[in-house]
């Protein structure tokens, strides 16, 4: 150990293990808190411990280096959709990509819903146990990135935090990607073109609304709430929404779905509903996910780059660290763009 | 702070903060390693913390607890299957639930390959962070569980540890739900019934091709070497996998897959050749996860409970923590049946 005030005053393993009357290895064991250790052996180390006011080694350490070398990703989503969107394995893959490279441990915290967020995660998520957390899917109220600032964590965001003042994060351009959508399907001649929009409460959601918005008053058309349709980014949720959108404007010629999985989820309702693609329905996701290729036909979506992303989210924090002190918010935007397949 | 050997004597965080002449709320973000102090405080902190020979909170905690409170959750393959394989999530699932219900923090850890297995994630998987591990995905040769042991981690594997002796794991009764899906093709007429097997180093994979030869061979039918082909539990793994199968045996007339992304691979590759599902072809796959409703025609497959293998799994484990001392090997088996869809 080198670099700690006094450090040469601490009492050593070795002596805790001397005055235990155990071996190095079983004192080692009783203080990393190893259960399979007869008790009589573990009071006979702990009352070494006591005496000596030996302070373990990770402690010790992290108050030299204050690292633990651990960064946790926390996402706001119950395992369903984590594990049914590629986009996060996409960014999942680009943050281990970075951790790998610079010898960093990530660990993945899920968090499901308010009182969760609230208790267990934020009490694991401490300086303790990891050096700074990285964000992903973060709704509006939610109060644990606060939490976390307040412990003392780095944090970085994966996509605008809705209501966040003074946050740093990594977002893709989600205005400009409903534009080109939009613009496209109107390019196509399309003019009953209906959305089935994100969640309301978090940014994504609220900024490809708002390009799709932008998009047809910029052709001249008008902003229809008809033909607007909430879903919640999944198959499931597209589906359900197309249903709605088929019931309510027959008419519908071209739909936006804010992401891949909704696109997906829409396809089955139109082909349900004897509806062709893109003959008489037009269809166009968000996201570019692998499964994009693999529909029936092919869906047109608009690219965003998750890999890219994690990578950029991994190496802002790993920047923030290695410059502690200064707390200056960084923000980028990453490009998205159109990728034409078999739906328009 | 209850139970500790000579508990009174240890300096407070208190006396830390006189000392530093600072506020308790910033001697308290010194020691839990917050980034945002200035140096000299930060400086002046961790010098009464030496004088005083004072243990953080957490540490000192810990040595009475000798319980983090929370649990890994070790994936040994890449992002890509973890996130394309429903098996993951249901598993993820009924793991999360057990941990909500009593109130303790999962926190996911990926290895990547034998590098990546013997480093970094060891390290951080110590009794300093995590009370004990569930493993999943094990796969033959991999030191990783020994290494867990070694530095007193409880451990519980999904699935039967191939070359592991005295684990305590869950597992789905591999062998049997294969037979089920051959009984079922033999049944229905086929004699020409290949398999695309998992990976052979992992104990699913060579349980499933054993179930496959047993049933062939209690069918009277001859295990033929040329109607097995290796796949990586992955949809491409399975297309490709069908493709030479194809090649070498056009005369094939059913397919057992040992997994669903590998049977839906299976079916691409079908239809590419222009075989029709299930009159010239038939196909079983085997996990039951909800993409084998979705593709055309519906999937017959092997149901094996992702969830409760998950919930079982935690049980397990916390039943092991809360009798540490004891190390007796646990195991159950949970039973797989057969899914009649589409594609028989």
């Amino acid at each position: 150990m080198t670099g700690g005030p006094e450090a040469g005053k601490r009492p050593t393993l070795e002596q805790v293990a001397s005055l235990a009357g155990v071996g190095r290895g079983t004192a080692s064991r009783v203080i990393n808190g190893s259960p399979s250790v007869a008790p009589q052996t573990r009071d006979a180390v702990m009352k070494a411990v006591a005496e000596l006011g030996y302070v373990p080694n990770q402690a010790a350490r992290s108050l030299v280096t204050r690292r633990t070398g651990a960064i946790a990703l926390v996402i706001s989503e119950p395992e369903e959709r984590l594990f049914s969107e590629p986009f996060f394995a996409g960014v999942v893959r680009g943050i281990s990509q970075v951790m790998d490279e610079r010898d960093r441990q990530l660990v993945l915290v899920l968090v499901h819903g308010p009182s969760e967020r609230r208790d267990e995660p934020a009490a694991y998520l401490s300086p303790q146990h990891v050096d700074g957390a990285l964000l992903l899917s973060q709704h509006e109220g939610d109060d644990l990135p606060q939490q976390l600032r307040d412990r003392g964590l780095v944090l970085v965001h994966g996509g605008r935090p809705p209501g966040v003042e003074g946050a740093s994060y990594v977002d893709v351009d989600n205005v400009g990607g409903a534009r080109a959508a939009l613009a496209h399907l109107l390019s196509r001649g399309h003019r009953c073109v209906a959305t089935i929009s994100g969640p309301p409460d978090m940014q994504a959601g609220r900024d490809r609304l708002r390009g799709y918005r932008e998009a047809l008053e910029a052709g001249g058309l008008t902003y229809d709430p008809d033909l607007v349709e909430e879903g919640d980014f999944t198959e499931p949720g597209g589906w359900r929404a197309m249903r709605t959108l088929l019931a309510r404007q027959p008419g519908v010629d071209a739909v936006f779905a804010a992401s891949d999985p909704m696109a997906l989820g829409a396809l089955r309702a139109l082909r349900e509903a004897g509806r062709a693609v893109p003959s008489e329905v037009a269809v166009v996701g968000f996201d570019d996910s692998p499964m994009a290729t693999l529909s029936d036909p092919p869906l047109t979506t608009i690219n965003q780059p998750a890999d890219l992303l994690g990578r950029e989210m991994a190496e802002m924090l790993l920047t923030a660290l290695g410059t502690s002190g200064t707390d200056e918010p960084r923000s980028i935007v990453l490009p998205t763009s159109l990728v034409v397949r078999g739906t328009t």
